[in-house]
């Protein structure tokens, strides 16, 4: 086991319960980057930033204390020692590369222990599962120093904040982080090279982020990118939350032609596999690219980050199972559903979508040999909804049907399932996207109806509760129309 | 169409823009008690009640001029008039009574206006639709003036609120206004007969709410029944608002000895319906109890609270569908869903189910000759989540699932659906309930698992975006173990 974020921490232990010899190293921290810079201290930021008398002192504290005991993974290497594996903090290299499967006489993996310890060579017999993550792409800008660049990670471990900060990208870090900060009093400025924040998402889904963080104080610049910079003199500045930032200014030039003063740069400017390896759906390592038809190495797995399915930690630990239920005896192995795949922006408005978006589902569709046609896209205001106009609501929810969706192809999303085989004849979702309060919570009925392919005839009837804001699934699986919908073996009452 | 609820309303409308020849009658305002008394102004008042700046003359302006156009139905019997209906507010007799079908020449429906005018017999030659919703259970206590005596429909009217208030009834009514009103200054002690809030749902739901009322200075008494009283002189008080409130104190003794003084008392005590009938699922009006096996009578159908099916809105628009699609050509007429209604108590924390508790799916197995031990159950800390534990949430969720869930009985919300003849032969989920932060929202994925009856061995691998609140689910499922979730047609990769 070679890389031990969420998922790989997870199938080490599970195999070396099942009875398993695993020897699991990481260079890094037991757990990954999701519990000690990722997705917990993000969304404890977050929490706090909303609250009335927002402290970043008291979250900061409590990150360091009581989520990531200080950055240091002494709980979590005794949780998977106690499951009988052997661990090493270090680098791992295998013999062959990744895509080079265990000879049969296995695979050998050198350890080098971050200790400066003996270099050791093991030999892995039956699997190597692989989980190495990935890094921060840290863009290079003539003049900005180190001191006064930060990524995510020096956020998290921050003891105060800088009175100003221009964070770089727009991505769902960057504006979670933007968002955020503000809320402690930081002065943000969001510098973006597209058109939009969230460029992965829906246009309107950007659009409204863009504006509440403008309504918020937030400096949102869209086309922009730093073309130059001057560093000032060191000084010491106060928040409006009286935190002492201990960097100094630093003039930026923008491509624009405009000039920004701040005290900090953050780099959120996305993220890359430190190993990026393409896998088949049952997370085995393929020994060339995917689309060329590339082919599964025998005894070599890979989950995570590295695999490009999708960066994020249920994904993860979702491919972690698939391999772990195939390596164990008595398992019954089932391949990763790669058709319904959520992602959540914890912003306010947040941001969720599952699936296929609409130009996906086109693609999907002509891919099979079908005509693109078939996908059809419905919008509804969520602030046109009882609950949306009680509450004031903004957002919108947008889903993706193919009407003939049960025709049945394997792999891309459209097609099989529970709703498969049974008479039916309509569409199903294979796509949506929620924008608006709540919108992550309002993604699981929408994962569920995606990820089993529930018939839109089925998911037409159903009495969503009133007045919530999921119930605007409904109005909107009515906007299809009876011909994507399609008529599920409707009879009348015997009588 | 005889009661105009948010059902009626629709179902009206749908049948005269279909060509046919409508007269609806309502004595009272068209749209029911849903937009003009429950549903809307209620979840209105607990969402400006949980705004920093609560405002209840804001609240009560918005109320009266927005939602409810000062409890005038005009604009919705103009929207009716104009889909070619007739409508007369007043009353409607049947001849024969609601469980008597039209007799092949029509069934005489007897109607007299609300503003005098002359009475009018008329015919109603191919169905006769009631729905005659609710009333408030108004029990009598003694002493207790009518000037004291509030319904929920006096505080929707109210320009101004008393300083403190006795609510008497610890159902979904009840708490909403006790917290709303709370949240306005308004000092509330809440009077339970019953051990416990919320006595239809689980009794973790009712504890958790109760605990989080106290924290807020809701004075919530259990046990107790208002046993005398003595209206004092009438004066004026002022809220913490600045409200002037007009009612005299009252002195309440209860039943445990204790005295309470307030200004008012509101009676929450239920609802009941104003003509009783039973339905079966094409909501098809029964000519006896469906438990005795009552027939359906030709002609005649029913919608909304009357039928016992769940007096929700959500419910009656759903009827409203079964309905208008048997009756209107080209339609494909689907039975109503019961075994998936759910249900919301907008407290914070939220309140909320569907489908069948742990007491009810034994029951419903063993009515089925099925063996009860096939129900099974688990509960999860949302707390216990990495969400749960970020935002320091308290709830929990449940799901209750039968084994053999695919084992095929019709009506009871244990077999068919999409899942069944798929082959699969693992559990499906007849029942969950969450109580926390967002749980009206959580629901979603839980009522489309309960709905379309989605196999737990799906269920099991959806990779729920982390972290959120829903991801629950995935942890909940997990935890039924594999002989209650069963294998699904599981097999290892091609390779």
């Amino acid at each position: 086991m070679i890389g031990l974020g969420p998922g790989g921490e997870d199938i080490a232990a599970r195999l070396a319960r099942g009875g398993w010899s695993v020897l699991a190293v990481d260079e890094h921290l037991v757990g990954g980057e999701c519990p000690y810079y990722g997705c917990i201290p993000s969304k404890m930021m977050l929490h706090e930033s909303r609250r009335a008398d927002a402290s970043w002192a008291r979250v900061a504290q409590r990150i360091r204390e009581e989520a990531t005991d200080h950055w240091d993974d002494g709980v979590a290497v005794e949780r998977l020692l106690g499951t009988g594996a052997t661990f090493v903090h270090g680098r791992a290299e295998i013999a062959g590369g990744p895509a080079t499967g265990p000879a049969s006489d296995g695979t050998s993996v050198t350890v080098t222990p971050n200790d400066g310890g003996a270099r050791q060579t093991w030999t892995a017999r039956r699997a190597v599962v692989l989980n190495t993550g990935s890094e921060s792409v840290r863009i290079p800008v003539p003049g900005l120093p180190d001191a006064v660049t930060w990524t995510h990670r020096d956020v998290v471990t921050a003891e105060t904040l800088p009175a100003s900060l221009a964070i770089v990208g727009g991505g769902p870090v960057g504006c979670e982080l933007a968002q955020a900060l503000t809320g402690f009093g930081v002065r943000v400025s969001l510098l973006v090279r597209g058109g939009r924040l969230l460029s992965g998402e829906a246009p309107e889904a950007g659009e409204l982020v863009a504006e509440r963080f403008r309504s918020e104080g937030i400096d949102v610049r869209t086309g922009t990118e730093i073309s130059g910079v001057q560093a000032g003199e060191a000084s010491r500045y106060e928040t409006s939350h009286g935190i002492p930032a201990s960097a100094g200014p630093v003039d930026l030039e923008l491509t624009t032609g405009d000039r920004l003063t701040v005290d900090r740069v953050l780099l959120a400017t996305g993220r890359v596999p430190r190993d990026p390896v393409d896998v088949d759906d049952w997370c085995r390592v393929l020994d060339g690219a995917a689309a060329e038809g590339g082919q599964p190495v025998p005894g070599r797995y890979a989950i995570g980050d590295m695999t490009g399915v999708g960066p994020f930690t249920h994904t993860s630990m979702a491919q972690a199972a698939v391999v772990a239920d195939q390596l164990l005896a008595g398992a019954a192995p089932r391949p990763f559903p790669r058709h319904a795949v959520p992602r959540v922006t914890y912003t306010d408005p947040e941001v969720a979508a599952v699936g296929l978006s609409e130009g996906e589902a086109r693609k999907a569709v002509e891919h099979q040999g079908g005509d693109a046609s078939e996908v059809h896209v419905v919008r509804v205001d969520l602030g046109a909804s009882s609950r949306g106009w009680i509450d004031e609501v903004r957002g919108h929810l947008t889903l993706v049907a193919r009407a003939e969706g049960n025709a049945d192809e394997k792999g891309t999303g459209v097609g099989t399932g529970p709703g498969a085989g049974t008479g039916t004849s309509g569409g199903v979702l294979v796509g949506a996207a929620v924008v608006g309060p709540h919108a992550g919570e309002i993604l699981g009925a929408l994962t569920v109806a995606v990820h089993a392919r529930v018939p839109l005839a089925e998911l037409a009837r159903i009495p969503w509760a009133y007045p919530t804001l999921h119930r605007s699934i409904g109005d909107a699986v009515a906007q299809f129309g009876s011909d994507v919908i399609g008529a599920e073996s409707a009879a009348g009452p015997a009588s």
